[in-house]
């Protein structure tokens, strides 16, 4: 976030723009806990994980009251223009206040989800994903040293993108995502089949598998395997996932999308996000972003089937 | 471990002995599972987490048959003398094996926990402190941002060792931890008094802390703080403590106790373990090794007081 | 590296072929130093960094009676298609020896410095970039405590692709690399009217730039700037930037140009390179993969200017 | 850094005291670039790298005329007492002062090279080892996938602390360092005898060898090794091995030693720096930190000596 935050203020100032910056989100805007920005407040953050505007659910922003607050914090301002970084839930409350009082939004992916139609990358993403997988090896150590079985759960309650990622670096035996059906059966029969040559397995599951969390699934895949000696283990990555330095690619994507959100709203773009698609900026509409979909690349999901053999 | 192991077997193998690796513990003892090592069989290991000799539990050692069965692999091989590394149940195996049989055994103290008597610090747990810390630093992230309260569970089932570490290096507000009574309504009272100008905090418990676990002592507090706006989360780091590329100091430590394992084991040393006090090789019987407990510093109890003003 | 030869060896297995080692390049080919690989040999290497197979410089090969030694190799143990991960160097002799004998050869991108045309990424780059990265950040602490002047030469003999991305990410002042003509006097203005408000600097040196290296850059510049009370210091990272655990992309994308490379053979291609176009597998043929050149994405450029204002 | 100057500010506060922070040293002393610090000044800083006080040599400070002034700040302020962070040159200022204008001070000793008597570790160094550790195990991938000899150099001008913990954790081949003679004859024929099955090697040297740099001792070597196959290398890991997020250790010492520091003015003490030894805070003069001599343990000379055969 910080990469994206740093991006808007430089670029604003160099197209020649007052910028400003609006503490925990629409709740701030709300309050008027609103500063201006230079160059040197935006100094020495692009390696820290976090965000130094700090971020906050408002559920006042999604009454007409609060909103209307809002806008008269920016007017009070002189606010033109305004750059959100979130996801669904940013994305929506910008449009209706954009539909609401037409102060142009561009918004920026910033969701470690990846569940984001209208940017090949969110922002952050990487970094989760790195960080799962650096818990995954060492979590390898411990399932090869002991022939343990161990399912770990990542986050994406509705995208498996951080699951597969990971699945595919970490070298898992299975991948559990939302968006395709996991067959219990085949799990417990290559489990089985393993047993043999091969005894510590690693399972990712995300934590919005239709089956249940990577607990409910274990239970279920030990009552099958029926092993006594075998040992089963669930780990849940949770918050470690979040926070961190950024990966070099979440500062690049970070910067560039802080970048063209800027440059969008001088070209005069409103009611969209500014996303990297085959490395180049693309502009996608709000609606498109919460309603449409993003699936994952075949391949990725061919790719855990056989390199697990 | 690995660094443990590769002393042991380049020092035997230096003093001019045959060094053999029993693999998966007493359970590979029994089995027979043993194999020579070289040189050359312990090199590019050093960096590797988890242990190239596998680990495992053995409920036969607790028998005297599968003593008796482990004897007589030893016995067949030739093998004079014995080093283990481990806690409590591996010395505790040991001086019983050591005593029906006579074989000299000399200890190692490989567990991440730190609470073992007869040696300033266990072989693991430097690791597994700087891997909790970075977690704890990315926790730490995610709560700035979002102004939240965060229990961070650590592992210390019997001991603090792990918490009050992280908890010092980690900038925590509270350390709950089994060697002394947490004081609820200090808590309490701190987070209420935090909430103004620092709204944020870090509580990290020890698995084995009196009041139960993170969850459970968050709900206590949550009641008590009684305050709706505040966000309260819980994070169980669980089994990515274990495995990692070992700290050097791990490296170190692990390198020292096993060579002064093979030199004790040559001195004519037995039924004890070589642990590193105040920077020397130090022997202690496993009887002491079981038996006594080794306190917390009282000055990093008092760290943890004054530091979180 | 690892990565890529696993999925090799996976898919090929999955696609029921028979899959072999070449150790050490084509010097292993011309010795004959192969051996078969199933399922088992590629177990728990996805992690690690160089390569299971090592790699030489063959001189031998560049010689008709080398590369005639080499098809003899492969034509003893009936191998009748070749997968060559690698660069320029490679692909030359690749392109020579499927021209010469006929064997179907296809390659993967596998160098650092992302210099190679026929795929956005090359396996490593991403890795070479995140360390290289780490190294910036601790510098900067260390240039942000001493108000210093770095200079840091990254890797890129004749691509500014890594010092870009770390120039980006790590929020340095300027970077220079060959593609562009570096202006030594902007640089010694900026430096000058950076002085009052910001004391630290880093500048990205790619080793190719046409200046020369960082050492002679930083002398040059040196004498400009003419301010004695000024610390100057030059940081070459060097080998660092290779080796180490890969990140999760490098992991991803040499699983899926390893996975490509053999369904490609499978599929009749021949005398190409398996790489990753804007998320899909591309075969690029060894001509242009070593003709023609990649540039740098204007909007990268564009942002080290402004980003650093 | 950090964690010492967060442990000062708070423990002073928590004692009751007033506490100033004095930006870049003695520097800043002489120009009065003095702010009170408060609890919050000092808040989220310990998991980051350098030092928010800002370092500066001061030659002015070398001068009488220098030291009365950097007095009269003081006095300006009604500074009672003085905590100085650093090595030999910190503290043979700090005694200078102390002697002419009698303001009590105590140090902590805070270098990466951990060559101050009077503490079994300076602040800093863990993390310097660990750093370097990381490097070199990178660099070991290199060295295995391409059979190569790695000459390593690390900090250390007049002390082989880094080297030798390096040497130990990073399984090198040899290590070169200030305190011992360097028998380069027996280097020669050990790179030699290990040729045939050991063909990667690490030889990690400290700066200040009395052989000369990294780049002296490889080209003596070479000539003598005669191998033209053979790939010899050097990287010199220079600042990277400054600054990034400390280790556990290191904070805890950090905050130990603050806190030591902080006693130990209030108990009286002056002239004297606060170190760790034997886990236990140690008052040492200034005299005996900057003039007795701390040598390399004997046991880690021995285990180099013996884990690489």
């Amino acid at each position: 976030m910080n990469a994206c935050i740093r991006a808007v203020v430089r670029t604003g100032i160099f197209r020649g723009l007052e910028v400003y910056g609006i503490n925990r989100g629409y709740e701030g805007m709300i309050e008027g806990d609103i500063k201006q920005m230079n160059s040197h407040s935006v100094s020495n953050i692009i390696q820290r994980g976090g965000t130094i505007l700090k971020s906050a659910r408002s559920s006042e922003f999604r009454t007409p009251e609060g909103r209307k607050k809002a806008y008269e914090s920016l007017k009070a301002l002189g606010i033109e223009g305004l750059i959100a970084i979130g996801g669904d839930g940013t994305f929506t409350g910008a449009k209706i206040f954009y539909e609401e009082y037409g102060i142009p939004t561009v918004g920026c992916p910033g969701t470690i989800d990846n569940d984001i139609y209208g940017t090949d990358f969110t922002i952050g993403f990487d970094t989760a994903v790195n960080t799962a997988l650096a818990a995954i090896d060492k979590i390898r150590d411990t399932a090869a040293a002991h022939d343990r079985i161990f399912f770990v759960e990542v986050m994406g309650r509705d995208a498996g993108f951080i699951a597969v990622e990971c699945g595919i670096g970490g070298g898992a035996e299975f991948v559990m995502v939302p968006e395709t059906k996991t067959d219990l059966d085949a799990v417990v029969n290559t489990l089985k089949s393993h047993r043999e040559f091969r005894s510590s397995s690693i399972i990712v599951v995300a934590e919005g598998d239709e089956l249940g969390n990577a607990n409910e699934i274990m239970a279920m895949v030990k009552t099958k395997v029926d092993n006594p000696a075998k040992d089963f283990k669930v780990t849940t990555l949770g918050h470690i996932q979040r926070g961190g330095a950024p990966t070099a690619r979440d500062r690049v994507l970070g910067s560039r999308c802080g970048m063209g959100a800027v440059d969008g709203l001088i070209a005069g773009k409103a009611g969209c996000m500014s996303g990297v698609i085959n490395n180049e900026i693309v502009y996608t509409t709000f609606a498109d972003c919460i309603g449409k979909s993003k699936p994952i690349h075949p391949d990725h999901l061919a790719l855990i089937e056989i390199l697990n053999i």
